[in-house]
């Protein structure tokens, strides 16, 4: 089925509405499409081809969000990367996903501006983007979303929380993350504004919420604390949504006493942002719980696994009976509501970032120093879970601490950078020399006690 | 692709809304959900089956809407029949259509309530309804709508109007118009309320605008002029939406005067409803416009006649490019508004239902009093077109008029009835005997002269 593309529509039905307020200037819909039909014609000038993939360092910012549509009217894929990964991160990245084209960190690609053909539409199953997720092996992997995967989630979202044509969705999330491309994805469906902030500060987000007609803001468990405990008003939104991890039940029971109206919410980047949120209405009695499925979305519980079907899950990421194997579990309760219990898996989620611990003790075990290492997800107020390693040293008594964590500093994105490293004597291990993850919490508590 | 049961969705994620308020009830989702699955049962066991039309009597009414659903779940195809048409027109139509099941004007059947398998899902593309649409030969023709005709229209009204999850939508059309029927489609979609009249009268939409917490409010000219007439405040609602056929500018003028917040809306059986609807910011200044084509429609004009595609268009309505001629002219201005201009045919459009002249004719011709007859609209404060008919008497010297009006009330719906009955000597014709339409005003003008 053949999709407008979007912005070109919305730029005629909406031409003076506010597509985005950033930090780097604020756009109509006019104005944001007349930018991104001049980008891409230099952008297909300089060598983007329909479905041909564009990698771009994804900071947030109004640029960012012109190249964006501008990739679509090329017809190219967007990968958009986060500007916290290391350069090793980064090109291991591009190498594994067959870009094309790699416009680094753009100031805007140079080149003729001459008349390209732009595409005025997409055929619902086009990919539109492919965005990089933790893989568990250290080797990238990405999630290709289409088109259709991006109409669908909207539809969803809209469905549960309501549109208003006056509404303002403020981002402080990663664009390069769907929790933050999916905003502006919505946004242009439909015809609303997108309020962009460029990193996520308290008192830039109650500035926000003052001067820039703020109605819906999304969140990761992290941001709410921090804006709790700064005192920010959040309680003149039409919701709040919360995900990117399991919340606290303090926080958000915290957040509904003062008038916050926050929403969990479930969902992933092979989903396209949001499978399950709760409803303002049902918050306050289901504290705790993801929510139900949005419209189209269908879930299934098995062996405590979440496993998701519908139009918003990413094609290639589904097994051979067509469902999503989230990794995650949990349990849906008589009424319908999911309650998000951990990871099947070892992967630890910090402040809203997936982290896959063999990336981190891959890393790890390259420095000379370190014979072996493990990492673990541990319990924290601030970032839910925190990254700590338990490193086997090459010799024990010249372990430089230091130099080890500047290894991985120059190595990870700061939110895979272990917060604490932990030496041991040896690790875990089965008779074949397989770490026994689910021994390391512990070992942790009895190398604390033996401190 | 697959679709979930909208109802079973929503009973699920809103049991204790309020899904419809009706004149023989009001339901919540969840009661919604339970009475449809229980008259399901008993549809199934009394011969409604999956892709079989099933044909009723639409008369407005909370129990109408219980069976829209019921039949949804039982798999059948809904041809839902106004309760205006003459026992002759159901006839013909249930005849034409291939109906596999009669409900008439059911109190709801009997029957046993065995445990029957009802459906859980869609496919997007199975056929969700059949609505009867004006021929222009007389003979009754059907549209068939998909589930996905149904789902793109809801959201393209999402995207234009928004939708707030306290909407309450007041239908105070037909239900076995696409006008009335995609009223309540929408609102299962969003999990909404419909207010549902059992007739148009302005007090009672004036007490329900009052007490029923109404947002929405669709309308034809007609009922707006009238309601204006009677002073009905219609400013606290979101939208009024005003559609079937063309609105007089001095209507909407004197709307929006009034804060009543007014958009004019084009769209047919064929589109699933909207195709264009202006926006609540742009009405003031596009007078007479039908406004912009919704997310998914796309819209062209060639030779001055409208063509529509997409998502919302019947599969079975689009021509061999892929196209639906509508059979209205219109023009699309430099920002891309449509202004409709009537019809590229004899179409007569009064009071918000399509008459085929053809079909009136034919029924005057029937009479042993009538030699010859021709149908015209003329325009009408009251009705924007009024039926009018020339009738060459078969001896004018004895022509009874009542007999003639008599007879036309027993085979044709109320709003094809000719509200006036002109005789003349003879009619415009071409050297082959067909009809000058062309000609037929002039000679109506000169009739009222000689009279």
């Amino acid at each position: 089925m053949k999709l407008d593309n979007w912005l070109e529509q919305r730029a005629r039905t909406s031409p003076d509405r506010m597509a985005v307020i950033g930090p780097d200037g604020d756009l109509t819909y006019a104005e944001l499409e007349s930018e991104a039909r001049s980008l891409a014609r230099r952008l297909v000038s300089g060598g983007a081809r329909r479905g041909g993939t564009v990698a771009l360092t994804m900071s947030p910012g109004t640029g960012k969000v012109v190249l964006v549509h501008a990739l679509m009217k090329a017809g190219a894929v967007l990968m958009p990367l986060s500007d916290r990964l290391t350069p090793a991160e980064r090109s291991a990245a591009v190498a594994a996903a067959g870009v094309d084209l790699d416009l680094g960190e753009p100031t805007g690609p140079g080149g003729v501006e001459a008349d390209m053909p732009l595409l005025g539409e997409h055929d619902m199953d086009e990919v539109h983007s492919k965005l990089l997720t933790s893989g568990s092996t250290g080797t990238p992997r990405t999630v290709s979303l289409t088109y259709g995967n991006h109409l669908f989630s909207a539809m969803g979202s809209a469905f549960n929380l309501g549109v208003e044509p006056t509404d303002r969705w403020l981002c402080a999330l990663p664009m390069s993350h769907i929790s933050g491309l999916s905003i502006s994805m919505r946004s242009v469906i439909y015809g609303t504004g997108m309020v962009l902030h460029d990193r996520f500060d308290p008192e830039a987000v109650a500035r926000s919420l003052e001067d820039d007609g703020v109605t819906v803001i999304s969140l990761v468990a992290t941001m709410l604390r921090r804006l709790l405990d700064e005192g920010v008003d959040l309680s003149r939104t039409r919701a709040v949504l919360v995900g990117g991890g399991p919340v606290p039940a303090d926080v958000l029971e915290e957040a509904l006493g003062v008038g916050a109206p926050v929403v969990q919410t479930y969902g992933m980047t092979e989903t396209c942002s949001q499978v399950t949120t709760l409803t303002v209405e049902d918050a306050p009695r289901k504290i705790g719980s993801a929510g139900r499925p949005l419209l189209t979305s269908h879930l299934r519980i098995e062996d405590g696994e979440i496993l998701v079907q519908g139009p918003t899950v990413s094609p290639s990421a589904l097994d051979s009976d067509g469902w999503l194997r989230t990794g995650d579990l949990g349990r849906i309760d008589d009424e319908g509501f999911l309650f998000v219990e951990g990871r099947a898996d070892a992967t630890i989620i910090t402040g809203g970032e997936n982290v896959g611990p063999e990336e981190v003790e891959a890393v790890l075990r390259e420095h000379p120093a370190v014979q072996d290492a493990a990492v673990i997800g541990v319990s924290d107020q601030e970032w839910q879970q925190k990254v700590v390693a338990l490193v086997v040293p090459t010799a024990s008594d010249r372990f430089d601490r230091d130099a080890v964590f500047e290894h991985c500093s120059e190595l990870l994105a700061p939110y895979k950078v272990p917060k604490r490293l932990e030496v041991v004597s040896e690790l875990p291990k089965t008779a074949s020399g397989k770490l026994r993850r689910g021994d390391l919490a512990e070992l942790l508590t009895r190398s604390d006690k033996d401190a």
